[in-house]
């Protein structure tokens, strides 16, 4: 009986990331004793993870398969697509299959983890295809914002899923070709059981424009400003928009300087693989650009975020060791913010205006994923049976699965996955059968998933109200207060100006500790908590606030 | 010869906010005996601002003169306008002059702060003028997201300075008038020495569109959605925006329910001085919304930043006492996210979605604030001999001052002003010639001005890397250890699964101690430095953290 439904059963597709997790991508197919992965992501931390560097996936269920795991399957170098990497293969230590700029990337954070020795990696081409168990997996050319992104056509015991990766239609791409559209809609004419593409622009209407048309705006910006030092932040990944800078330089005659530890690795790797092509004498150390006058100069960085310890951010504050702003430099935004870090960007965008530096970014910036009517046509060629609107957040989902119901895919046939959903699909169905463990695990330094809930709440309480420590010695079995209360306060208030207040609660914290030794209370949990909750109200009265109040008993 | 000087002498121009504190709209006007100060706002904190509420201005040169200071003078009811009134009035206790709407929303604030009986306050309507010591100011209707807003003319012995406060041109406003060009123009007939412009659009081409666009929105919306449950969130202070809904309500026979303390406030407020015409029985209290049916209910909410306390996100959230998202409600944002809260807002979202909501915020919004084409009208109209942008980021006052070029106002005109400048203006020259203190003050609860930077970095510290207490115990004279080292942490890791690395701590404080009391080491200050010093290079080494180290000796 149990080996009949194991037959009968389908495949399972379990997100370990997504959702919850934006941006940390990741997903197992799972077939009898095979399973491979897609990609495997990190996220960046919530507001509320303080401290938090990186969040990566949860392995658990991986684990507990070891054995089944044939290997990770990546679509892209981004850190979404491949930061958990070094984290997980310590786990999990299966070979990596693809592209050949990808698996440079990954290479250089192999290296970085040590990691090279013990990774088997294998490089795929557009076309091909690679056996895994019971999958067979076809590397399809795509278009994004980096090159070398591959669409996924996997063959499974029960139909073929096609996982578009991060993609986009670009008909005229900086470096190599347009996506493969012929082989979307040939492998549609087979049958394609379910779709997953990438929902990240559902939400925005037509088309995205092609890469080439920011290689358009650099000239005009380069043939409108022959006189300033020029300055391009972007992405340290978008290597096509290197590419599109350095052209502009090169026909206008000025030395490219790269800055920031990302961008030169990447630009490294990319130039080394054949991905970049810098005529000779164009790249410069930074060491030489006191060599060259400021119209001779173009300096691409990374920053375009307004990270905070990025090159252009410190450039901005003043704060960078080599390079520094001067009034008439302009500084060309080659990104939209990300959401979130709208706030930090304007803050660098005034930085730089105050220090007389002209700031551009319109038209400076295409998007690398798919816009509504790019969705469609991988419908139009592909007519799925089944659709999983992959990678955005959920109303990008949401808009997602009208654009396929749109498309003629019945509502009950889009399939929306939370992270750890397991999703059996089968020739004609498709269902949440079972949730495995997939919260994002937290990294705190070199510490994974040592840092939980508990501590950061304790974060959040101390970084709004500091907090106040309260020590007294009592003296063994007497229960005699030998010292103390000494008061310790951080993030409180400034104490020098707030000596009364301090002197207040001293007097408290003595009366609280008085009336418990006056009345033979001697466990000291209660002491602690008289303490606390007679400092706590005496100071939400006083001040309307809440510090966290620890009171520690030394016995002697 | 001083007294030559004096009669010779400008008047001064004195931001006490603004560019330093974004919506902290304070400035003074000063000429030999007379102050007057226009406006009295606040601005929220920055993010590396932990904890703290508000930040109010510095005031300290308006007390120093105190006895010069005629009066406030508001140029509309937004908290970024007003806001600052009662902390500033406890201090410099003088009239305010504004329009009726405008005293009337500020006087919820002197009524919060038992400030009704002290504060003197006069209404004024548009065309008027009042004289406050050399000052004559006119009050000249504008249009803005709120009633009410006005401009001002104000005559100085040395020329007229017009002050547009926050302003757009409606042309179709959906209370009251439209903005009074002609006044304008004849003050611009007579000459303006300057104009102090409204900056916030400066960067936006064209021209912002009528406030009535959005009720039309509105009836499409309620036309689709007749079978739904309306939900719209918008800024408590846009009381046209709120009329427009009741018109929808009204016209499509809903209720109207109205949840969120700020927008109960001033919807009461509006309603009862005449800005908001509500029919017999459309407004309903929450209570008796169970008598209704979803398609005869629409709610107007706070929430439509994200601000994690509003109603909308505490319904979004689940944790709203009285309302409960449903599936099929449709929920309108009608307000486009602030620059820092994009994220928030897309949380508050993607929960509605979850929950089943369809989330509308396509054309449900318009600016409150002028666009380039209607900036430069005002120019055409006043022709100022002298521009001085006003409100708004440095990027948007940069664009605000090449606008104003190429309104014919030559470069060295334009006076881009930081917060504390002190700009004397002639009738020939504007210069800065003087700095007074104009940081912003810190509002945490109760207190005013005594969280500083060092209690910021601290809970900052705090925030990333929490913090290990070290406890312990010495004997007077012969600094025996009596008890602990007792090691204590808050916010560095879950102790429960990391008892080692508690136990190592322990085991290299101890051998700190015991090297410094060996080596005879008396000094505490010397022993807490060696104790910390070891801690945090060993659990540097050990976890790349850095949590705050608080050592405390306590002597029996």
């Amino acid at each position: 009986m149990k080996e009949k439904r194991r037959i009968e059963s389908g495949v399972k597709i379990i997100p370990l990331g997504g959702l919850e997790q934006i941006g940390m991508n990741i997903t197992a197919f799972e077939y009898e004793d095979s399973i491979i992965v897609v990609d495997c992501g990190l996220s960046f931390p919530e507001d509320e993870m303080l401290g938090i560097d990186l969040v990566i996936p949860d392995v658990t269920y991986l684990k507990e398969n070891r054995d089944k795991v044939k290997g990770f399957i990546i679509t892209h170098g981004h850190e979404d697509h491949i930061g958990s990497l070094p984290y997980v293969l310590k786990e999990i230590n299966v070979p990596i299959y693809a592209t050949k700029l990808t698996i440079g990337i990954i290479e250089n954070k192999l290296k970085e983890h040590n990691l090279m020795k013990t990774t088997k990696r294998k490089i795929i081409k557009y076309g091909q295809s690679i056996n895994l168990g019971c999958f067979r997996i076809e590397f399809i050319r795509t278009n994004h914002s980096i090159a070398d992104a591959t669409a996924l056509a996997i063959y499974t015991p029960v139909g073929i899923v096609v996982h578009t990766g991060d993609f986009k239609v670009d008909y005229s791409p900086v470096f190599g070709e347009p996506i493969d559209l012929q082989r979307f809609a040939e492998i549609g004419k087979k049958g394609v059981l379910a779709l997953m593409a990438d929902s990240t622009n559902a939400m925005r209407p037509g088309f995205t424009m092609s890469e080439k048309t920011v290689g358009k705006t650099f000239d005009n910006i380069f043939a409108d400003n022959t006189e300033s030092r020029i300055i391009v932040a972007t992405f340290a990944s978008n290597v096509d928009r290197v590419q599109q800078i350095i052209n502009s330089a090169t026909k206008y005659k000025r030395k490219v300087v790269v800055e920031g530890r990302s961008m030169v690795n990447i630009i490294g790797t990319a130039k080394e693989l054949g991905y970049l092509n810098v005529p000779d004498g164009v790249l410069i150390d930074i060491e030489e650009m006191k060599n060259y006058t400021n119209e001779q100069l173009v300096l691409i960085t990374t920053g375009s975020q307004g990270e905070a310890m990025a090159a252009l951010s410190r450039m901005a504050a003043s704060i960078h060791r080599k390079i520094t702003i001067q009034p008439g430099d302009v500084v060309i935004f080659s990104s939209t913010p990300i959401p979130g870090n709208e706030k930090s960007v304007s803050k660098v965008i005034n930085e730089l205006s105050m220090k007389g530096a002209k700031v551009i970014f319109q038209n400076t910036h295409v998007s690398g994923h798919a816009c509504q009517e790019e969705i469609k046509l991988i419908y139009a060629l592909t007519k799925p049976k089944f659709a999983i609107p992959v990678h955005g957040e959920y109303s990008h989902l949401i808009a997602h699965s009208e654009l396929a119901q749109t498309m003629g895919i019945p509502k009950e046939n889009v399939k929306l996955l939370s992270s750890g959903d397991v999703l059996e699909l089968t020739e004609s169905s498709a269902k949440v059968i079972d949730k495995v463990p997939a919260q994002g695990i937290l990294v705190d330094g070199l510490g994974v998933g040592d840092v939980g809930n508990i501590v950061l709440r304790d974060r959040q309480h101390l970084s709004e109200n500091g907090l106040i420590i309260i020590v007294v010695t009592l003296e063994k079995y007497s229960n005699q207060v030998l010292s103390g209360p000494d008061i310790v306060s951080r993030g409180f208030v400034y104490v020098r100006e707030s000596e009364n207040l301090m002197d207040e609660c001293r007097y408290v914290v003595n009366d609280a500790l008085e009336r418990c030794l006056n009345s033979n209370v001697t466990d000291w949990g209660k002491i602690k908590m008289e303490i606390k909750d007679t400092l706590s109200e005496y100071l939400w009265k006083k001040t309307k606030r809440n510090p966290m109040i620890l009171p520690i008993i030394m016995e002697v």
